[in-house]
């Protein structure tokens, strides 16, 4: 299916740009394929191809192309670009699209294009870019169909005829006061079965509130899902209507909030480029190896005071990774648990207080489990029973530790307003090597006094 | 806005149930919510509140609540109940949402139940039942609202306008021949727009191709963003027309392909339940804490080759958890990388050499960067240059197998059929770890032989 198409299409591109058949590239670029595949098709390929790819595209498709691809891709298509040929080539979209792309340019290069952009679509452009991007206002078209309410089924499906085309993923009419202000909705599907002599207020649909401008996009989405819907009408802080957003849009949301927890965790960006060019990738994981370098040292430096321990007993250095790990293991699965039911929207004040009782309740179960089959081991190992005792005790003690940094760790960073994917796994697995060695090697020095 | 709304309601819910005020809570529960978020309520509240809710949900509202529910919790609830119960619940409900609760059904109570029902019920849910939930097959509905193309606009408004409703996320009628074979779709925009004399087959759009029932569903997934679809024609092999999958359902498969990764990593299914009891969360990662420990012993027994050298330089026990970790660091990144990159539909053979390729030289550059640094500190601290060099040169060699491992565990195990989320994390951690521990003690044995 598309999956193996595409595999063909990627290798039949490959041959052709390897042999310079760019005829047959161009044809296949501009003719063959729809510009969303086109920019699949850029967006798996890597950076030289990439340029190559994107010269080949028709100036009649450029615009459709550059707003299917990836951010990073297009602030890095646009950089090279002079403010009249970002006009020239963002025209043609909605105004909505028109923005995103926009704001993917350096600050000098967006000035200079809004000033030589017309004066009308300059006003609904500086409108739209004074939305944050992660707001509805960010999200919303200002490609609304608007009707009066005190108007009969049948005058409205005349003036709608008018219409040389309704936008796309128009599934409702909005229909506002004579100041613009939101008064309900008018489904199609509504309109098309209703008696035409009915006026529109009748049948209107008033049970779905607008969403306010400034409501972020996370909730914008969870409303879409909890009401299923195609298309909502976008309103200011009065009532009056600015815009509308669709689903194809919210869409975009869910997907980049669900890959953000995933790419966070490994110290990534959402928009991460597959296929970016070595010195940028090099340069973003650097600061994250960085980061991470620090850890290690604490944890180094908390088995530096054991020294003397190690030195008489070296079965704790083969041994001690496995407590560290465990610890580290468990706690991240409270972590991701946690980070994923705030994404849903499960994790509140109210219930917290269950959850870490809960996951210190199945740390120490899972706890006393393994520990008892690790005690087992190092003692065979070791021939040394003081150890297994040691070793258990630690493992118990660091599981419990990792439920309850992985509870409270992403509670309090999002109350202090710290991205939990981000700073939550750095943070987890210093506290479970730290108390894992300090436990394990601490008890040790203890016993073998 | 919502967030703090339903915050609140949550807090008063719990309120009430301390006090057993149960007549508060079953009218905000029936009169204040909507069914979904009286599921999203349930969701999150701790298994004993969950019963008591269900239990205050009124008799109409049921199916719309369960409906929207989790997996796991349907299967909760349904299994308390008899094939009478389920079927009484469940027959208001659209054809593919009836579906998908059935398959939470244990085996011997689905059939049950397909027993008692009336037979064109029976025959339409086990055509359904016959195709794989993660199909375009299992994710579509069979509400659809189908027309001739010979017929013209205004018989089409006037044979639309003798239906009482049209199914919701309606976007386009169904153009299907006399033998229900799929011809083309007509938006309802365009509908609205058209001469009331010009004949359907003039105005069909023909450019989208219907969905074979066998299409994997994050293939849909895909269609449907790359075209921006509300909803689409699902046919046979024969191109005879079945039912339509709607966005609302393609929306559920987004989020839960997303979340997969994230959970999967962490050893975690995507349907978890954030509030299950312990038993059963105890359970579930015990399994993995298992699988875990596993990798753990094998890093312990290749610390266990190098106890003489550890004995000799103590120093090399605190400084070897650096290097497993930095190792196992930039191999996750990749890994993600790699991970989200096949969901995406980005990674295939003929960019994996490229990317292998950008993976080492950044694992490398990586590597000699945090080495240098590494070494210094190490030199410092333990006033011996031979234990910088060391552990420099460890470093280097475990980012690039880091790198390596992150970059083909991935495609190897997709292409051997193996979930790479769930399994490669393991994988990776036991390779950084043993090459880690093997590169920085093999070599300490050898400078202090």
């Amino acid at each position: 299916m598309v999956q193996t198409e595409s595999k063909t299409q990627l290798d039949k591109l490959n041959e052709a740009l390897d042999s310079g058949e760019f005829r047959q590239i161009r044809f296949t670029l501009n003719h063959t394929l729809r510009p969303t595949e086109v920019a699949r098709l850029i967006e798996k390929s890597p950076p030289k191809e990439r340029q190559i790819l994107w010269n080949l595209v028709s100036q009649e498709l450029e615009p459709e192309v550059l707003q299917h691809l990836a951010d990073d891709i297009q602030a890095d298509i646009l950089s090279r670009m002079n403010s009249e040929e970002v006009l020239a080539l963002t025209e043609s979209l909605d105004s909505d699209d028109m923005v995103d792309l926009l704001q993917q340019l350096p600050n000098r290069v967006m000035k200079e294009t809004l000033r030589i952009m017309d004066k009308q679509n300059r006003r609904r452009v500086e409108q739209l870019l004074s939305y944050p991007e992660d707001t509805a206002g960010g999200l919303m078209n200002t490609d609304t169909t608007t009707i009066r309410p005190d108007i009969s089924v049948e005058t409205t499906l005349r003036y709608i005829r008018r219409h040389d085309e309704i936008p796309e993923m128009t599934d409702s009419l909005i229909v506002v006061s004579r100041k613009d202000s939101y008064i309900g909705l008018l489904p199609l599907t509504k309109l098309l079965v209703s008696d035409p002599a009915i006026t529109i207020r009748e049948i209107m649909v008033t049970d779905i509130d607008p969403i306010n401008a400034s409501m972020p996009d996370d909730q914008v989405a969870i409303l879409f899902e909890e009401h299923d819907l195609v298309s909502a009408p976008v309103v200011d802080d009065d009532g009056k209507l600015l815009g509308r957003i669709t689903i194809d849009d919210v869409v975009d949301v869910i997907r980049e909030d669900a890959d953000h927890s995933l790419m966070s965790m490994a110290g990534l960006d959402e928009d991460e480029d597959t296929f970016a060019p070595v010195m940028k990738t090099t340069r973003r994981r650097a600061v994250w190896l960085g980061i991470n370098l620090l850890t290690a040292f604490i944890a180094s430096a908390v088995i530096g005071l054991f020294e003397d321990t190690i030195e008489k007993v070296v079965a704790l250095a083969v041994l001690m990774p496995i407590v560290a790990s465990m610890g580290g293991i468990a706690g991240s699965q409270t972590l991701t648990l946690v980070i994923r039911g705030q994404a849903l929207g499960h994790v509140e004040k109210s219930n917290a207080g269950w959850l870490l009782n809960r996951e210190m309740v199945v740390g120490a179960l899972n706890g006393i489990l393994w520990a008892v089959v690790i005690a087992v081991v190092a003692t065979i190992w070791f021939q040394d029973y003081n150890i297994g005792i040691i070793i258990a005790l630690a493992i118990v003690i660091n599981l419990v530790a990792g439920a309850i940094a992985g509870t409270l760790l992403p509670i309090s960073l999002k109350a202090m307003g710290i991205d939990p994917a981000l700073a939550g796994s750095v943070l987890l697995t210093t506290i479970t090597d730290v108390v894992g060695f300090f436990a394990f090697l601490g008890l040790a020095t203890i016993f073998y006094a």
